[in-house]
């Protein structure tokens, strides 16, 4: 069974109640505790050894990765985190020198975020590392972006380049915060996701949460990373640069749909705020359901998939 | 390395900010989220196939200890809780059947305590399954319960019964929410802490936060579970039903200090309130580090250790 028909199967079990602002299907939960001036974000997210980094990965950057998904997330909703809770499970002869480098990674990129860790709790997983990270942020009343305000004839954008992460990035990004705060501060942003999927599986997530809507790709703007291209060349069995940014997980990167009025306004003003990082438009929302790529061979439906946890890179 | 001295040497990594009220260290860390009325508890916990529940445990009360024991935690503050989310890391050929009856048991308990659960992540656990709980809850602005305020002379409680869990009530244990508030509205409680690694393990925590006091424990006064004396009738290799109590792990039991002279008001107040539910007062506080066990052998030092992850029952 696929992740994503497992969640929406197990959706209907999850008991809801008055805090309870957006539950379970965004990027992080929205909550309403009482403050006047905010609402809560809330976020789980792990990843395991041999599945999202390897054992011979820097501890350190493995605990920057372990945390800046979570961020990743925040910044989806256009949030600004708070704190966060980490769960470590070992094996039983864990290095303890190891763990204070995760942590020290972790502390890092937490304290550049403003986040604080206000608790650790270790387990025991016998075969293999595993780190959960659970986060709380906040966002100002009813401003959280969420994935289902996308309205046909919306400009999508993506932030950065895409594809290729395996090859270092998926342990070296910075969650696009600052960038996503700019948006919901500057521009009308109707819907928005973090790429952790690829572009190719997430966009249908956007899609479906706004009401069942399509997309047109253009091909020539989707913003491949130099990394897809290296790899791309490595030889006969390896990925297309274009596939692999279109299907490659773990970007991180912001896709948001914004009214086709207001896209040059939100590219000219990206290049002012952070002219070192790629804004591309690339394509649009339809009316009618599908995502299309548009190419040199004319018109074909994107390729199907992205990144899932359950099938991806061992 | 243990996993107490892990922690404590990875506190000093971790950043704060000025939500941080309590940072990791107690049962649940306090923050402050700009509600008027009340602090914000944050949690986070997991239990793993092969050290806390077994492959063959039904499902339903595998959730329902995955949630509980978060809710221990809030208990053990004296908090209200609020919203979970859950990361179920899963082997790639896991039953989907499976997996929806976890989440029954873990909606059904979230259900009974009010709480929401407002996310559910999956990912890849190849070997065994794992459950992360995530867990926000609140409590009266400067009103949560702390392990740190205990003071000499105070006279030592604990709810229910202690010892043998592993026959069943590891799975089955509902946390003492209800019990615990109580204590706080109608009682001066200097200290509290869950029962979570047995009450020779928890109880030197409370003291040590606590300046560093000691205990002595009047064994006659250790209430014994039946499971734990029926385990001890089982042979000549089984742990003596008093040791069990001492140290078996997984009680989630309360511990608390109260002024001496709060006493008799609250095993009255108790005994009225929950007339179901044993309450104890074991012993009380000392001014001398170190804890002791006074029997009718005279006075002895606490067994060491209390149930830990890292050497915990496989």
């Amino acid at each position: 069974m696929h992740e994503f028909d497992l969640i929406a199967r197990l959706k209907p079990l999850l008991p809801s109640n008055d805090f309870v602002v957006e539950g379970a299907g965004d990027d992080c939960a929205v909550l309403d505790l009482g403050d006047p001036g905010h609402h809560t974000l809330f976020k789980t997210d792990a990843i395991v050894e041999g599945i999202h980094f390897s054992r011979d990965a820097d501890p350190g950057r493995v605990g920057h990765k372990a945390i800046a998904r979570c961020l990743s997330d925040i910044a989806a909703m256009a949030g600004e985190p708070i704190a966060a809770v980490i769960t470590l499970a070992l094996p039983k002869n864990h290095d303890a020198a190891w763990c204070e480098a995760l942590y020290a990674g972790l502390g890092k990129t937490a304290a550049r975020h403003q986040v604080a860790i206000v608790g650790g709790e270790t387990t025991t997983n016998p075969d293999r590392i595993l780190v959960n990270v659970a986060m709380i942020g906040r966002v100002p009343r009813d401003r959280a972006v969420r994935r289902s305000g996308a309205r046909a004839g919306d400009a999508l954008f993506v932030s950065g380049e895409l594809g290729g992460s395996i090859a270092g990035r998926h342990l070296e990004f910075e969650p696009r915060l600052a960038e996503a705060r700019w948006l919901a501060a500057n521009v009308d942003v109707h819907a928005m996701i973090d790429l952790s999927d690829g572009l190719a599986g997430d966009l249908p997530h956007l899609l479906a949460a706004s009401g069942g809507l399509g997309a047109e790709i253009r091909a020539a703007s989707v913003p491949v990373s130099r990394a897809a291209r290296e790899l791309a060349r490595a030889g006969d069995l390896a990925k297309p640069a274009l596939l692999a940014a279109l299907t490659d997980g773990e970007d991180f990167e912001l896709l948001f749909a914004v009214p086709p009025s207001d896209a040059v306004r939100v590219l000219d003003g990206w290049k002012a705020a952070f002219p070192e990082t790629r804004l591309c438009c690339i394509g649009k929302t339809t009316a009618t359901p599908g995502v299309i790529l548009v190419g040199e061979r004319g018109p074909r439906p994107m390729p199907r998939g992205g990144y899932e946890h359950f099938h991806g890179p061992q």
